[in-house]
């Protein structure tokens, strides 16, 4: 992983010759950003290990795995939201102590003992994707903070064919959890935009959901099973695929994101791999009738694996992106569908059959195809932009399909104005690719033509549109979680019980406050 | 409901002769037991409560909705499980000190603030069916403990037609729900056993899951949101139909049993009334080829509503009982099956061919008509076996498909085993009625012949029960939760850890231990 950027820099690419015409037109004049300081030029404070610390992080993991370079430190300051590449351009940067990398289970309990022991704050780290603020190097009330890296769990550590069951070693990244799975025949069928860097236990930490959730699920809903490493015990969850042996605690640690333990196990789902794939993309005369087709395919059950519908604005710029602004598709709002598995030709004929009765036209495979081609790559378009000197970012919510509308309008809304209070012109797209019975997701992505201090101007718009979300009844993420940018908000989500029970939670399980210090609860609420 | 048995009295019924000429062949000689005592001769103590109590609790919901007759406090004395019917039985019974019956959720919080205040215990009462001891009248540290009913709690709070969402008043019954969702052409589809008394909070807090789960989930999977009133504080929670926003509170309150607070709302997924229903009933060689059978429908995804596999003992006494032994079906294991909704035909085509394939030969409609008929029945049914002096009691597990025929010998063996060392002749019998792609659920229905004091032979069978189940993988509960009978059995489940998380969230939000003492957590842990 580029260490200020994404993925690999081999894979970097130009911003294409129909986006870098279009954008001047949508933002207004461009100016480009000082070019990006090097790595080995970036000053970070001597680490605030003492060597009584690194002796016990030492005797727990072996010399080797115990890093506190500078590089390895730059490395895990920080996960890949915007401001996170932002501050990856800064001079002076903020980074954690030291890289602490355990192999296994009892290795992160020999780690999170060290660290109550002396007093070290502990970031749980996996393919270090976050884009909420979860890898902050954040020392809360200790003298030191360390980022426990978790790539060297990996593996798989049981496979149940009988029952499509797998247990995932927590650091085993996507693409290798589906090359172990495919060993036997068997695949996840995970994939969020992070897939070939992200964790199985990140999946968990964070509640991932992936672009195959229409068939397969979010993750949340394939984990069967947990093994967590707690400052004050372990834990071992998940018997049955169901049960009523009181709440579902397995469901306290997705989302936790750290705060309550180190996930070393995750229990999944895994089903055969499928033998047929089918491509269908439409074309719907605006945003509105498209997210009613996907109402409709939600709510009659079994259709697509993916389904995904692009609003105006993200239609026509997609579009501009592959070059080639078709008669068919150059209007309006294009969905993309994505059929595998089991009974595709009913599957894709009820699903068809609604998609039709909403306004939509077929429009072929190929632009189906071409999303499936690129679909991990929309990180790498932000590097270029961002290089560019313009300014993108990315959220997500979601709510109800009664909804839907409105919050789609207040967050835009939001946006807008807050760029346009900062001078800026923005263009904000919009697309929904998790849909539910009872609702779906909204995912957001805006560009702006911010002249100075993206950071500082980025900020009051990203509180703005916070605020908005939870006004208009939306959550606060629907699969970034909460991490430290949205920590401030997540009262307002769950009330003031719901945070005192995190609280109660994190007070059993971390009394001395190690794990993530200000993550998902508020720093002060957890002292 | 009968006050010492199931149902409404007038549907008593005599038990079938096929199955009065079976039972001493299965369980020897059966002395029929003392006719049972009646509501009025019954002998409880005084009640506790002080004429101060009593004040507090009639300003909070008015006189007439506070009732401390031996009559009310009898009639929510504990649920349905055979020892309480047994203890039904007996001259002198504990009881509450009055039921209270508040009229919606703020006097639902009043009456928490009174019973924190006089320190009275609290044992919320929804449709009065829990079968696991959740209902008992336990006051812990308290003076005195009071039932409080919440069947005034009744109605459809919001209706949201367009995302498919109600939101219920949790004292509603089953029943009362489906017809207030039929009047907008929806319904739940949630079919326990209990459906005719049971409560939507009831399904929540319990983890239900019904007869349709096959095709509409378990209770847990329908629930979108919800809204409890703890002793110390208010939460709603539910905003979205997937989240990443911090791990789902939701989950800690489904399976609490009233422990944490009380559930006042539930927001459910709900779906148009499927216009057309297939039925058809399957013969399997045994047991194992049967369960291959429903393995494979289940990790096809999509296929029938309800699916059911009796053994080889259950299917003999279903046919014994109906009164039709044939050809086809009497040997062997019954399947059930009953499609509904979209897509009927294809989906019965692929699950078909799944039996077929795994040895299964159709039987026709009929007997999975009659299962529908019936298969609200059973309780009356064990009414009249308890009354022939038969001992009858029911129980559940589940576990991974690959696990399933080592857990049915275990719990088989625990109960017969039990059983013998006491003397007594057992039948066993045993249906898988919920499949998960990853496994099933195990519902034992045990007859025995036992000869005098069937509430001091049953304790340590079922206690034997539930150590083989641990011992064996499975989950001490699929579907009746924990009450107080599995409360002495969670830990071995969900380990210490986990009951040091429910005891945390327990001493936040109830500090002073009002709420259902002992049920879910031990009562020496939450002191």
């Amino acid at each position: 992983m580029r260490w200020n950027g994404w993925g690999d820099p081999a894979k970097a690419k130009d911003l294409p010759l129909a986006v870098r015409s279009l954008l001047p037109l949508l933002l207004g004049r461009i100016r480009k950003p000082e070019p990006s300081v090097e790595l080995s030029a970036v000053r970070v404070a001597a680490s605030a290990l003492t060597d009584a610390d690194l002796t016990a992080f030492r005797a727990a993991v072996g010399l080797q795995n115990v890093d506190d370079s500078d590089q390895a430190r730059i490395r895990h300051a920080g996960g890949r939201s915007t401001p996170d590449l932002l501050r990856r351009r800064q001079a002076e940067q903020d980074a954690p102590d030291a890289v602490i990398r355990p192999a296994d289970h009892d290795e992160v309990r020999a780690c999170l003992e060290v660290a109550v022991a002396r007093g070290v704050a502990v970031i749980p780290f996996g393919g270090g994707t976050s884009v909420v603020g979860a890898l902050d190097p954040e020392r809360g009330r200790h003298h030191a903070v360390v980022s426990l890296d978790l790539r060297r769990l990996s593996g798989l550590i049981r496979f149940d064919e009988i029952s499509g069951e797998a247990v995932l070693a927590a650091g085993t990244t996507g693409p290798e959890a589906e090359a172990l799975l495919a060993a036997h025949g068997f695949e996840l069928g995970h994939y969020p935009q992070s897939f070939r860097y992200a964790t199985v236990g990140g999946f968990a930490a964070a509640r991932s959901s992936g672009q195959n959730s229409a068939g397969n699920g979010r993750f949340d809903t394939m984990v069967t099973g947990i093994r967590v490493a707690t400052p004050t015990g372990d834990i071992e969850l998940g018997r049955s695929p169901g049960s009523a042996a009181g709440p579902d605690l397995v469901r306290v640690f997705l989302g936790s994101e750290g705060i309550f333990g180190v996930i070393t196990e995750v229990r999944v789902r895994v089903h055969p791999i499928p033998r047929d794939r089918v491509f269908e993309s439409w074309s719907f005369p605006d945003f509105a009738s498209g997210a009613e087709a996907l109402r409709r395919v939600a709510q009659q059950g079994d259709g697509p694996t993916v389904i995904r519908l692009s609003d105006e604005a993200e239609t026509a710029v997609s579009l501009a992106q592959v070059g080639r602004i078709g008669k068919a598709l150059a209007k309006g709002a294009s969905v993309v569908t994505v059929y595998e598995g089991d009974g595709i030709v009913e599957r894709r004929a009820r699903a068809s059959a609604h998609l039709v009765a909403a306004g939509g036209i077929s429009a072929g495979e190929g632009a189906a195809e071409e999303w499936l081609k690129g679909r991990f790559d929309g990180p790498y378009l932000r590097d270029s932009l961002l290089d560019a000197g313009v300014f993108c970012e990315t959220l997500e919510t979601a709510t109800t399909w009664s909804n839907l509308q409105p919050l789609r309008a207040a967050v835009e809304r939001a946006l807008k104005d807050g760029f346009g209070d900062a001078g800026a012109k923005s263009y904000v797209m919009c697309h929904v690719s998790h849909i539910y019975p009872t609702g779906a997701s909204l995912y957001f992505t805006v560009l702006a033509g911010v002249r100075a201090d993206p950071l500082g101007v980025w900020a009051p718009v990203k509180a703005r549109v916070n605020n908005a979300i939870i006004a208009a009844g939306g959550t606060i993420s629907h699969h970034h979680a909460v991490g430290r940018d949205h920590a401030a908000w997540l009262g307002e989500e769950i009330g003031e019980t719901g945070i005192r029970i995190l609280a109660a939670i994190k007070r059993e399980l971390d009394p001395s406050g190690i794990l993530n210090p200000g993550a998902v609860i508020p720093l002060e609420r957890t002292r």
